[in-house]
């Protein structure tokens, strides 16, 4: 290696490709992917056909419906196999990108392995708790029914709780995975052709948004199987089927469990390795961005993976376990409320909606193909994208349309399927508009960011007031269309013509649970343009640190763009379903409680002293999450800075290429400070809900209030809710305005690169960084969470 | 003059007093003002004695405790008098001293003017508004009963919303007359010693301090005695005294809507000037801060008493206004519901608390004297402040004990008044811990800004980072305060052994009312350490600008440092009670509505879809106008940089003291933009309640849901308050400690004054100004405006 460097010329910079190969430290593919890679396809086919058979005597046993969603997840699995192998077989490149690739490989996949070892660990004391308080927890009338006593009703938790954690590691696990493969192959495809580089990366990303939504798809629908087989639901003397739901709420709380603190670690991780590279190499040493000179260029290029990938895959998969559980527990109450004669339509109805998903989503996939049509000229990879967002969007209101005349059509109400497909057309609007306003804000061919950008020319200050400004505004457009759509989707269901016994309407919430369901019927779409964005940035990084020649650059670097905005667009999408399935489960968990208390629980009357404080309380806790999540950054960072400082001076060697710098221990650094990081707001995120629950149950207990630990908990989440939409958006927003308003003046508006105006572009960028990326994406995990904790863990506030 | 210039030395800066004579653009004193003061002190008392004779005779038809109120207040304006004698009797110092100090009194006097001009014709406006929906409205059946109609309630309600709003005005006026009399005084004691340039300082602001609590007691208990009087209350067939307070709430709103526009306005005219003259004069052209050649420094100047001491004024004036109403409205209540034989101590409590403050306040202002004790060393200023606040807060333990004892004993419940005791101590408590923390995270002597410095020294972006954890971090202890205040006053107030007729007790809301009255009840204290802040900058910039020696602006330095302290520390206790005045008001509010629906209004039920989007609504509303405020510094601080960069082009002898800039035109630009910036925010503040209130109602009018339009309103006021709190206290504090961060790098940390790490902290100063000084005390009036608009525009929700 050192022949080959010094053998060199030494001549300028951009002369000649400059890297250190062996960039490895060392190899590892976890044992069940070897497996499975490595396997015949006849014996995979046959060991498929065994899963389908146990699979389908169960779904078969239980409902036609679940034979249906197994058949789609399991078809659409064999599609993401396809496309694996689609993705696989592409080249690597020349070997300096091979070596590249295989240092962010071995650094994502170690960070990995530490951060989800940590996490287990936590899960699984988390799971001993949750045992221990269902044990002594008092049980519901409608499971001492069914003969469920304590220990069943705890292990049946226990189990969910740890199957949604595992669901959601796998998720994360498999988001990263494909993105470290892809990664490379984006990169060497671009030397070729800019639409096979799409192609390559929308595949990539495919895969793994098929595997996730599939996966929550699946998860749920064996978990609702097992128990109506186990528990015999539905025959006399058993528990009813419209109650089953709500033994799933553990499923919903482990994957947002997990969620919480992937996306935080994997957040603070990409962000302080980022920050902490710039600073030193960029600003100090004046040397490039992803300059394989800087140590902390490989932690920054892991980042992505472990931030945005392995994070946004869990992300997206506890909103799809949260909103599907939500809503049959929803449909279930309603179907019971009103007698329908068969409520598993109503019941198993989100699950049908995501199998749809899956279908149409890979169809949108599949229309972004490798080879232009003849004659046509070359187009933008964002109106590609967009394209296949529209086919899938069309095909969507299509099938969701179907869905709810097959399963909510009831000769009770004959016309209230209509209705509800209405509801899931609003929500499938709202989530277009959604996407709409984010990009308006964020992108720079809009007046938002090119106001922000000539703030920036008075100066860091001004640039970093605008932003703010601008951040804070754009909260107000998504809040009007959200309050729009919940209160047009529960008129709807309202007006459904479903009532119950006493012939007062309800459908009302089920209407905004159909909504939600539409927000999200085009998830796997969206996921893979999320998806598509770390990957293209990454092999951008892999381009620029191998020195490829300018126009594969060129090529990287617009789809980078691309994947920007596809990101800051998403996360528009992923808040807006976070607050509609929030306040479902904040439905759910008022059922819960009075299910387990004995008593009514309808309402929550915030004039009530202790109620209103346990409000205030939920604010505050968004805003402290925030602050945390954000100083933990800052605190890595610094760490980042000292040790890159530390090798340029140890190694002065490095800036001529004569010593490899030490990435490893900068991936080291970065690893186990994000990991010691994100522990704190974590506990905050967790302990506190609990804790407000158990000292105003005590409180309650001495002033003769019962349910005032309960009541107060719902207070709490219901204002964390909304605070957290507020903040979500502001953070997001601000950050992904920032970040373009640097590209704006990039492309050379204000004096461009290198001018002062620039520098206060920069400025804004690194302080957007963890408010987008780490702070931002972690309180949409953080409203899911807080929805399902309060639910799993309501027998502590009763 | 210009002989003046021509004739002098040219030698370097420092070397000789450099400024332009004749700043003054033309002399202003309101007519009457100009009366009372060329009164003969004969006249004077002659005219005072008639003026009691005439109150005095209405108090004593109405309770011999409102004639206790009026010669306190009385006595107190008395005192205020004395001391504007005695500040004005001191002299103005060298010419040059006296001529800036015209200029910056022409200039805010000339905004003040134009302002309040804008101001009362919208309050006009609004007036006419409220007597059209009044007269059109229901009357309640107490009103019925009371045989007033709604001609006699409108009436009412528009009188007390003008008198509000005038009074409001007063305040403002006298806050800003004064400080531009004692800045120039201030500068000049400062040449002969410290103690004597504190005590001027701290007697002007007394003065105000008096004069706006006093009017706001007098102005509540003037009008209450009116109405008394007038209506024949509690003869036979008319209203009952309980009754008696809601017909004031007009006061209130009118009081703020006046400071909400005075805030705005003054804030967003001090911080665009600011933000603008540092911007061309500090780094563009590199002269010192308060320069006379910079074109801006007059506006910047004139700033600080339009926006800190006139909008704070105002703020305070409306602040105690808004607490006294709604605890007397509370008492009423309470006092009926237990059948209190004499319910008049309790619907009086407040003003008797006020009346002690203005007393005991008066004691600590004047415990602070000229001349230390022989033989002891020199004081710091912030020691001398806080003994006087600790002077005046044991004082308030007393005597608020006493007024306990004397008005809330009742033999229904022998010990209820030592439990209201107890409240008004969590109260007193409440606002000493919330200065405490406020001064822990604001002051560099504590961690967290010398942890905001050290950021500073990686960077701008991340000194932004570091200030904004900071600031989100330091909402979490005073909401944690406010919250076990607000419970622990509850139970101190519910157990205190008064019962309604269903032995139901009922003194919970009614002790939260007490801890309120405690924590504002050393508030003209609090008031007077607030304007001493901004006198003594305003003194510190007279002495940079007349070019006094080095020993003279040591000393009004370090007044300037201290004062910064007590401004940001006074934010939270302004912030605090805004918060529990809100809760009261709240309650309030459902009294009302419930009222004049004719139907029970018990409860805000957040789980009703609609009232959970008013919650979203509120919350939302909150973080727009913190938007609105912050964008509209930054837009109207680029016009100044245009203005002042035309000026140094067109009028090149500027830099060398050969031709004087036109202070004028900045200032008249600066005025009019942000009377112009004002009206946006201002507007959503006060027409979205109203609009989302309407909206509802004609919802839930064709949803067949009565009460919907008032439910969302509830939701949305409470919502809003939250999130207000949590804003504000974000805002101030981080502004705070952005700017005693780069206070602390200037004393040498970290390379001090001029390093790169300066710069850093510069930036994070100019960011946290509009935070600070604009959206943040904004956000304080805002709150318990939302509060009295929804109590004043019920009608239209109804």
């Amino acid at each position: 290696m050192m022949d080959d460097i010094e053998n060199g010329s030494m001549g300028p910079y951009q002369d000649r490709p400059r890297t250190f190969p062996d960039m490895r430290t060392k190899p590892y593919t976890p044992l069940v992917f070897r497996l499975i890679m490595g396997l015949n396809t006849r014996v995979l086919f046959i060991l498929m056909l065994f899963a389908f058979g146990i699979i389908f005597y169960v779904g078969a046993k239980t409902s036609p419906i679940i034979v249906f969603v197994f058949s789609v997840c399991i078809a659409s699995f064999l599609l993401s196999i396809y496309l694996t192998k689609w993705v696989l077989a592409k080249d690597e490149g020349p070997p300096e990108m091979a070596q590249i690739s295989y240092a962010i490989r071995d650094g994502a996949e170690g960070f990995f392995r530490t951060q989800y070892g940590t996490i287990s660990k936590m899960a699984l004391l988390l799971a001993v708790v949750i045992l221990g308080i269902y044990l002594f927890r008092n049980t519901t009338p409608q499971q001492e029914s069914a003969g469920i006593g304590s220990t069943a009703s705890a292990f049946i938790t226990v189990i969910a709780f740890l199957l949604g954690a595992l669901c959601s590691g796998i998720a994360g696990y498999v988001g990263m995975w494909v993105s470290v493969r892809a990664n490379v192959r984006v990169s060497s495809a671009a030397r070729r052709s800019a639409r096979e580089a799409l192609q390559v990366a929308v595949r990539a990303g495919g895969f793994s948004a098929l595997i996730v939504v599939g996966m929550a798809v699946l998860g749920v629908a064996v978990l609702y199987a097992t128990f109506y087989v186990w528990l015999g639901v539905d025959s006399p003397g058993s528990m009813k089927v419209t109650d089953l739901p709500l033994l799933l709420v553990g499923y919903g709380f482990g994957a947002s469990f997990v969620a919480l603190f992937a996306q935080l670690g994997g957040g603070i991780y990409t962000k302080a390795a980022d920050v902490g590279a710039d600073l030193v190499g960029k600003v100090e040493q004046g040397i490039p961005e992803d300059d394989p000179r800087n140590p902390a260029v490989i932690a920054d290029l892991v980042g992505d993976n472990v931030g945005d990938c392995a994070a946004r895959g869990a992300d997206l998969f506890e909103s799809i376990a949260a909103e599907i559980i939500s809503a049959m527990i929803l449909g279930g109450t309603m179907a019971q409320q009103c007698k329908i004669e068969d409520p598993s339509g109503f019941i198993l109805f989100p699950l049908v909606v995501h199998s749809f998903d899956l279908v149409i989503s890979s169809v949108g996939i599949f229309s972004i193909r490798s080879t232009r049509e003849v004659g046509k000229p070359v187009e933008d990879p964002m109106k590609v994208l967009e394209k296949g967002y529209s086919v899938t969007i069309v095909l969507a209101v299509l099938t969701f349309g179907a869905s709810t005349r097959w399963l909510l059509y009831t000769e009770q109400a004959p016309s209230a399927w209509l209705n509800f497909a209405l509801c899931g057309l609003v929500g499938i609007i709202t989530s277009y508009i959604f996407v709409w306003i984010s990009k308006y804000y964020t992108d720079y061919k809009h007046q938002p960011v090119r106001t922000l950008a000539l703030a920036s020319s008075t100066g860091h200050g001004t640039n970093i007031i605008a932003g703010v400004s601008l951040g804070l505004e754009s909260t107000a457009l998504p809040v009007l269309v959200i309050s729009v759509a919940i209160i047009s989707a529960f008129w709807l269901g309202q007006t459904s013509g479903l009532v119950d016994e006493a012939g007062k309407p309800t459908g009302g919430l089920f209407g905004t649970a159909v909504a939600t369901m539409g927000m999200l019927s085009t998830a796997a779409y969206v996921l893979t343009m999320d998806m598509f964005g770390p990957i293209a940035d990454n092999a951008g990084g892999i381009v620029e640190m191998s020195q490829q020649p300018e126009s594969v650059r060129e090529i990287t670097d617009v789809l980078d763009a691309v994947g920007n905005t596809t990101k800051a667009t998403t996360k528009g999408f992923a808040i807006g379903s976070a607050a509609l399935a929030s306040f479902l489960l904040f439905s759910a968990y008022m059922d819960e409680v009075a299910a387990f208390a004995h008593l009514p629980f309808k309402e929550v009357d915030i004039a009530i002293p202790e109620v209103f404080v346990g409000g205030l309380l939920g604010s505050m806790l968004i805003f402290l999450f925030s602050a945390w999540a954000c100083s933990a950054v800052g605190r890595t960072a610094q760490e980042v800075v000292n040790e890159v400082r530390r090798q340029f001076i140890e190694r002065p060697g490095i800036m001529d290429y004569k010593e490899k710098p030490d990435y490893g221990r900068c991936v080291a650094i970065v690893a186990s400070a994000s990991l010691r990081e994100m522990i704190k707001p974590g506990a905050l995120a967790i302990i506190s809900p609990i804790a407000v629950g158990f000292v105003f149950r005590i409180l309650g207990h001495y002033t003769g209030h019962p349910l005032l630990g309960a009541k107060v908990v719902a207070a709490m989440l219901m204002f964390a809710t909304v605070s957290g939409i507020l903040m979500a958006l502001f953070l997001n927003t601000a950050g992904g305005a920032w970040d373009n308003a640097k590209k704006y003046i990039e492309t050379g508006a204000y004096g461009g690169k290198g001018s002062d105006c620039h520098k206060a572009a920069v400025t804004g960028d690194t302080v957007g960084d963890p408010f987008k990326d780490t702070a931002g994406p972690s309180i949409h995990v953080l409203i899911k969470m807080l929805a399902t904790i309060t639910l799993v863990m309501a027998p502590v506030f009763l």
